[in-house]
C-alpha cells in the first residue's frame, strides 16, 4: 500500500499520488538511448539492479534495527519481490547483450573492462544454477532453518540430519552446475572468494595447524591464566555507545557517511559509498561492543574507501569475503587488541567506566587477549579461531566428496575438537549444531574467515615496511597514516582486480601463513611468557 | 554497491552473493501462471508495484530519520530509479490487460471489483499525463524548489515569480490532460480527493467564511487573551518522547505495528498494515510534540486499521487526503484538545514536567486552544486554520482561470489576510512565499485540509449518536470504544468506496459545514465566554 508521506501529512494511496509527487524519472526517450554508448547503457541497466539490491539492503538493515515486529510478514514478501526483480533485471537477455556490446568496445586493462568482467561474473553466478534448483534450495533452507533452531535448542542432531543430507545433496548439484577443475569444493568457495580452491585451503591449514595447535597447548599447559573478570559486569549502554562511536570515528570510519545502531548480531551493510552502516551489541562482556564495533568499522572503512566515481556500480565495494575479513580483523585484532591502542584509549574508557581504573594499559591489553580453548566459534579468541574453521572445512570437504556421512558428523566434529583444541563438546548444541550456515546451504564459506586472519597479518606486515612506527602512531591515536595506506592500496581498488591479483599487488606474494604465524606467535608467546 | 550483510560479517558484491544467499523467488513457471485466475495474476502484478513503492517509502522514511548526510546523493538516485520502475510496471500493457481480464470476471459490488476500480484509477492518473510533461514538471520542480528556498529567505517574490508562472502553466496543461467537466480546478483536486470539485470547495468556504470570520473577530475584540506562556520553555526530549509514546499508544496506535521517530517535519508513512510509522519533533512549545504526535497517530491508526487481507494491495490504506486529514484532526483537535483529555493526561504530563503543575486541566485546556490570528498556516490554531486555506484556494482558482496574474499574488494574498484574519503580512516570506507546495506543483491540494477539518466534526457528530458519553470515556482514558467505532466505520473500509460514498455511508449525508460550525462555535464561544 505504501502511502507517501509529506511534511506533516500523509499521502495515502501511494500508487496514485506517486504519479503526481514523486520525482519520476521516466525511461529515456529512444533518441537519447541511441546516442548512449553501449557502456553507458550497460551502466544504466546495472544501476537498476543496484537500486533494487539497495532497496533490499535497507529493508534488511531496518529489519535488524528499527522495524516493529508487526512488519515482519510484509517485509519478507517485499524483500522477496525486490530480490526477484533484481535477479530478473540482471539475467535478462538485454543485460547480456549490453555486456557483450560493451566488452567489444572496452579498452583492455581499463576500469570499464574490469567492470564488465565483474558484472559478467555476477551474471554467470546467477545463471549457472537453474532457477528450479535455486527455488528448491530456498524452500529447503526455510525448513532447514526452523529445524536447525529446534535441533540446536534440543541438542538433537538426528532431528536435523535428514534435512542436512538433502542440503548437502543440493549443494553438490550446485557445484556441478557452477563447474570446477580439481575439487568439488572449488566451485563453492569461488562464489565467495574468486579463484580460491580447496588446495589453497588445505595448504593454509597444513601450514598453520601444527604451530597453532602447539601454541594453544603451550598456553594451556603453561598454567598462567589471565584474569579478565573485570571485563564482565553491567555497563551503561549510552556510555558504551559513546565510547565505541568515538573509537570507530577516530580510526577512520566516517560517521558523516555512516552510522552505528544496535542489532542482535553485529553487521555492516550499505548501499552507496556515502552510506555504509555498522551495528554493534551491548553485553555483559565490555569487549563485545568494543571489538564488535571495531570489526564492523573495518568492513565499513573498506566499503567507504571505494572511489566515488564507482559508486552504485559493480566495481564499488569489497573484492571478496576473505579480503573483507582481513580488514575487519586487522582493525579489530592487530590494531584494536594492541597494547599501543590501549595506551591511547584506556584513560577515555576509564573516564566513562571508573570500575576499570584497576587496569593499566598493559593489564587491559592482556585481558582482552586472553586465550582459552572453547566450544563456540563466535566467542573464540584470536589464536584458537582458525582451529574452529579448520574443523568445519575438513568436515565440509569430506561430506561433499562422500568420504564422510552426515550421520557421522557429530563424532567427527567432537574428535577434531579434542585433537585441535584439547576439549570435547558435551553436546551437539555446542558442537556441530552451533552455526547457522549449513542450514542456509552456505557451504564452502567458512575458510574465508581464516583467509581473512592470514591476510590481515600479511597486509599488516607489508604496511609496516612503509610505516615502521605503527606502534608509536597508534599509541598517539594517529590512525590517518595507517588508514590512508589501506585506502590507497586496498579500499580504493574496489573490485577492479581479482582477490588473488590484489593480494599479489599489495603484498608482493600470494596469500601465505608466514606473516600470520610470525605475528601471532610473537604476540602470544610474549603475552604468556612462553 | 549494496553489500549484503550477515551476522557479524559483511557480504560484499551484492549481486554475486545475492544469487546464493537471498531468498530469491523466481518468476513463476509458465504452468503455474496458467492455472492462476486473472485476478490473482493481477494481484501478483500489483504486488510488484507495491514492493517498489514500499522500497521508495522506506528509503524516504530513512532519509528523514536516520540517513547520514553522505547518503543523500545515492538516495536520490535510488528513489528515482525505484519510482521509475514502479511506474513502468504499473503502466505496462501487461497490467492493463490483466485489469481488463480481471474486470470481466469480477462480481459487481465485490471487494475484487473495488480493487480493480481503484487500480484502474491509479493507472489512469499515471498515464493520462504524457511522460514528457511529467519529466518537464519534475525538472522545473527541482529548480523551483531551490528558487523558492532562496526567495523565501530573501522575501523576494520577484525571484520566484517567473518559475511559478511556468509551474502554473504546466499544471494547467496537466489539468487538460486529466480532463474535467466544469472547472479546471476539478481535474487537479480529483487527484487528491476523488470526485471533489471546485464547486464543493466554494460551497464549503461560502458556508464557513462568515461565521468563522465573525468568530475570530469576536475572540480578538473580546480582549480576553489566554496566557499560554507556560507551554514554552526547555523540555527534556526523552520525557517528551516518553509522554507522546504513552498517549499515542493509549488512544489506539499499535506500537507493535509502528514506531515513533524524530524528523524535522512530522509525518506518517508505512508500507504494510503491520508497519505504519510516525515521526514527531521536539520544540520549545511543548504542544508541538504532543499534538504533532496525536495528529500523525490519527493518520497512522487509519492506515493500521485496513483489513490485513488487503495488505499490500491497492485496497489498503486511506481513501483520500480529506478523509485522512479528518482522522488526524479528529484525534489531534477533537480528542486531544478536549478538556476531558487533559483531565485524564495532565497529571502524567506534570509528573514528567513539574513546571506545568500550575495548570489545572481547565487552564491547560484553555492554553492549548488559544486562538490568535497569525501569518503562518502550519502554526495556526484550529479556528483560523481554514481561513489560511481559503486564501490559497481562491488564489489558485483565479490564477488557473487567468482571472489573476501570478504577479498580483502577493497583493491579493495580503488583502485576503487583512479581510479574513484582520492582519497584514509584513513581507512575502510570511505571506505568499510560506508554503512549499506550489514550488512542487502541488496545486489543487490545499482544500483537502479544510475538508479534513469539516469531516472530523461531521464524523464525530455521527459517532456521538452511537457513543453519547465520549467526554466521560476520554476523561477516564478509555479510548477503545471511539477507536473501535472509527475502525469499523472508516479504517476497515480502506479504499473500497469512493470518498463521497464513504462519507455518505458513515454520516448519512454528504460533507457539510453544519457539524463543524456547530462544534467549533460552541467550543470557542464557551472557551472565550463570548
Amino acid at each position: 500500500m505504501s502511502p507517501n508521506s509529506w511534511r506533516g501529512e500523509v499521502f495515502p494511496g501511494g500508487i496514485r499520488l506517486a504519479a503526481v509527487h514523486q520525482p519520476t524519472r521516466h525511461r529515456l526517450p529512444g533518441t537519447m538511448r541511441a546516442t548512449m554508448s553501449s557502456y553507458d547503457a550497460l551502466l544504466t541497466r546495472l544501476a537498476d539492479v543496484d537500486a533494487l539490491l539497495a532497496a533490499s539492503g535497507i529493508m534488511e538493515w531496518d529489519q535488524q534495527t528499527y522495524m516493529p515486529p508487526g512488519g515482519a510478514e510484509a517485509r519478507a514478501a517485499h524483500v522477496g519481490i525486490l530480490s526477484r526483480l533484481a535477479h530478473e533485471t540482471m539475467v535478462a537477455d538485454e543485460t547480456r547483450a549490453l555486456l557483450e556490446k560493451a566488452r567489444a568496445e572496452a579498452e583492455p586493462g581499463s576500469d570499464q573492462a574490469a567492470l564488465i568482467r565483474v558484472a559478467q561474473r555476477d551474471l554467470d553466478l546467477r545463471t549457472k544454477i537453474p532457477a528450479s534448483l535455486v527455488e528448491e534450495k530456498s524452500r529447503l533452507a526455510s525448513i532447514a532453518h526452523e529445524e536447525w533452531v529446534r535441533a540446536r535448542k534440543e541438542s538433537n542432531f538426528k532431528g536435523f540430519q535428514g534435512t542436512l543430507e538433502r542440503m548437502f545433496e543440493i549443494v553438490r548439484q550446485e557445484a556441478e552446475y557452477l563447474g570446477y577443475k580439481d575439487h568439488i569444493y572449488d566451485a563453492l568457495l569461488d562464489q565467495y572468494e574468486e579463484g580460491a580452491t580447496a588446495a589453497d585451503c588445505r595448504r593454509m591449514f597444513e601450514d598453520i595447524k601444527a604451530p597453532i595447535v602447539a601454541l594453544v597447548k603451550d598456553i594451556v599447559e603453561n598454567g598462567k591464566t589471565i584474569d579478565d573478570h573485570l571485563l564482565y559486569g553491567e555497563w551503561s549502554v549510552d556510555r558504551q555507545r559513546e565510547f565505541t562511536e568515538r573509537i570507530v570515528a577516530k580510526v577512520g570510519y566516517d560517521m558523516k557517511r555512516g552510522r552505528q545502531d544496535t542489532a542482535p548480531h553485529p553487521f555492516c551493510t550499505g548501499w552507496s559509498v556515502g552510506d555504509i552502516r555498522i551495528t554493534t551489541r551491548y553485553k555483559d562482556y565490555i569487549g563485545s561492543a568494543i571489538f564488535g564495533s571495531l570489526h564492523e568499522a573495518g568492513h565499513a572503512m573498506y566499503e567507504q574507501g571505494s572511489p566515488s566515481e564507482w559508486d552504485r556500480t559493480p566495481l564499488a565495494g569489497g573484492v571478496s569475503l576473505g579480503v573483507h575479513e582481513s580488514q575487519s580483523r586487522l582493525w579489530e585484532n592487530i590494531v584494536g587488541r594492541s597494547e599501543a591502542f590501549w595506551r591511547y584509549f584506556l584513560h577515555e574508557l576509564e573516564a566513562l567506566f571508573p570500575q576499570l581504573a584497576a587496569f593499566s594499559p598493559h593489564t587491559f591489553y592482556r585481558a582482552v587477549n586472553k586465550v582459552e580453548p572453547s566450544f563456540i566459534r563466535v566467542e573464540a579468541d584470536e589464536v584458537t579461531y582458525n582451529l574452529h574453521i579448520m574443523v568445519r572445512f575438513e568436515i565440509e570437504c569430506d561430506v561433499l566428496t562422500g568420504a564422510m556421512k552426515v550421520a557421522d558428523m557429530p563424532d567427527a566434529w567432537n574428535e577434531k575438537y579434542r585433537q585441535y583444541l584439547g576439549i570435547t563438546p558435551r553436546k551437539d548444541a555446542e558442537g556441530c549444531l552451533q552455526d547457522v550456515h549449513w542450514s542456509m546451504g552456505s557451504i564452502g564459506y567458512f575458510p574465508t574467515y581464516s583467509m581473512g586472519n592470514l591476510l590481515s597479518y600479511q597486509i599488516w606486515h607489508t604496511l609496516q615496511r612503509d610505516i615502521p612506527n605503527t606502534d608509536e602512531l597508534i599509541g598517539k591515536g594517529e590512525f590517518a597514516p595507517i588508514h590512508g595506506w589501506l585506502k590507497e592500496k586496498i579500499y580504493s581498488q574496489g573490485r577492479k582486480y581479482t582477490p588473488k591479483e590484489l593480494i599479489q599487488r599489495v603484498t608482493g606474494k600470494p596469500m601465505s601463513a608466514e606473516d600470520y604465524l610470525e605475528g601471532l606467535t610473537a604476540k602470544y608467546r610474549h603475552l604468556y611468557a612462553i
